[in-house]
């Protein structure tokens, strides 16, 4: 059930982003963004999209913001991967971008897919509403720069030339930034196209964000690189702090059981309605990739 | 009294943009932004601001639409800069930002800039109506994106590896894309702004961007880089096509001439009152950096 949700939703999510680019000039760097967007687990749209289905907006209509957040995220994965920073060649089990084409095509293709979230959030068929539209951009630019996503990879830059380990409390905020605040927004994006209070998706998604990130440090411990389709064990091979090396594999899969339980209480106002938001957050640290 | 005014607005704007990065966290990433949006002549904020002015809107109210743009203008440059793209080690007479930094910090720089520019935007500081201000949004997304000036980008790497120089309309194409685009979005800020018809500033700013790009390659022959504060022969020493490759220098200089002619005649409707920027277009084939 709810993988077949999640996998609906990302075909939804693929075929907007798709739309968007079909259009595109015959250039090495519009294949280069459609192979960026391939793909992934989608689970930021897809956290947009069942955000918005408790505020009764339909699928159909919340795909746009949906699809602007994973090119968000496409964005960052592509710029991330290349030389200058983790020089990664492995991303979904294929060739990075800068691999498969070159460092140039990288960095224009993240630059372009920044663009176009801001693209497919200013389209009137992202919702009626001017005013919702605007508050979408702000949040997300918010989310995105340099008060968020990367402030958390400035900081991330920062820690590898601190010349000691960074604490809990320091990592805690690290990731807030660096992967926390676009799951923040994608959550609360749905109770911003349903014109609603965001504080209890906010919470939800804070909770669910950090969840995320524990299960990822696992993932770098415990995972397979086939099955994850990235290389795994870097983060202890380049002997950085990690939620592991801090409290422990059996601490940290406490913690991130215990935030998965916080992240479901924050839903309670929405009662049944919600599971499939609750069942997210018991995937988010079962995953396997 | 025109570089008066011109100075006038690179000091609000500068101002603006060091306003909104005040707050921003004490990393090398926040300093190397400030350092990236300094300085430089500021012609795309000029357009804005003076545009807006033919539409009764001050300039204080103009200046974060002219901040914006010229928050995207200072990503493209840092990005551009960048070793896997030109390779420049200067711009305005000092060190780029990955000579200064790192690669990586020019890549985070350019990516927090862009965000930057939404953020300016979207601020209900920038227009009252937030149906001018998502207008802004879309507008510069579709400038500075995949069919606007990374298209461009796209288009003159495509052109390195073409095995034959670009013809004139190829050329033409590109630049429009590539330097036009952005500059066509300033001017029609200002309409923008005033809530009114875009097609009288549109048609200046095309026939502006194009003088400004054949003015770019006659500077890159004739230009000193001591003034220029940037390399010159660049694309001579590159056996690139050019506007003065294919039109001669005196054909070259003729052609911005009749350009600047065709901006000046757009303005007509404003009569006097769009003196200044007359005098802009004068300026853009008249600049010595």
């Amino acid at each position: 059930m709810f993988q077949s949700q999640l996998q609906d939703a990302a075909g939804l999510i693929e075929a907007r982003l798709m739309e968007a680019l079909a259009d595109a000039a015959d250039q090495p760097v519009t294949h280069a963004m459609r192979y960026a967007v391939a793909g992934g687990k989608r689970l930021r749209g897809f956290l947009v999209i069942e955000g918005a289905a408790l505020y009764g907006v339909p699928a159909d209509h919340a795909v746009h913001a949906a699809a602007a957040i994973e090119a968000v995220h496409a964005y960052s994965l592509v710029h991330d991967d290349m030389p200058c920073m983790d020089d990664d060649d492995l991303r979904r089990g294929q060739p990075t971008v800068h691999v498969k084409w070159d460092d140039g095509t990288a960095l224009l293709v993240g630059d372009a897919l920044q663009t176009l979230a801001f693209d497919l959030l200013a389209d009137p068929a992202c919702h009626p509403d001017p005013g919702v539209r605007i508050d979408l951009v702000a949040s997300l630019a918010r989310a995105s720069g340099i008060d968020g996503m990367v402030l958390g990879q400035a900081q991330d830059i920062a820690a590898e030339t601190a010349g000691r380990p960074l604490t809990l409390a320091e990592i805690t905020e690290l990731q807030a930034n660096k992967t926390g605040a676009l799951i923040r927004w994608s959550a609360e994006a749905g109770a911003r196209l349903g014109r609603a209070d965001i504080a209890p998706l906010s919470s939800y998604a804070t909770a669910l964000g950090l969840a995320f990130q524990i299960a990822d440090d696992i993932l770098d411990v415990e995972g397979d690189a086939e099955k994850t389709g990235k290389r795994v064990q870097k983060d202890a091979d380049a002997g950085k702090a990690t939620f592991v090396s801090l409290l422990g594999l059996d601490g940290a899969k406490a913690r991130a059981h215990a935030l998965v339980d916080e992240a479901c209480e924050a839903l309670a106002p929405f009662g049944a309605r919600a599971d499939i938001l609750r069942e997210t957050a018991r995937f988010v640290i079962a995953r396997e990739t």
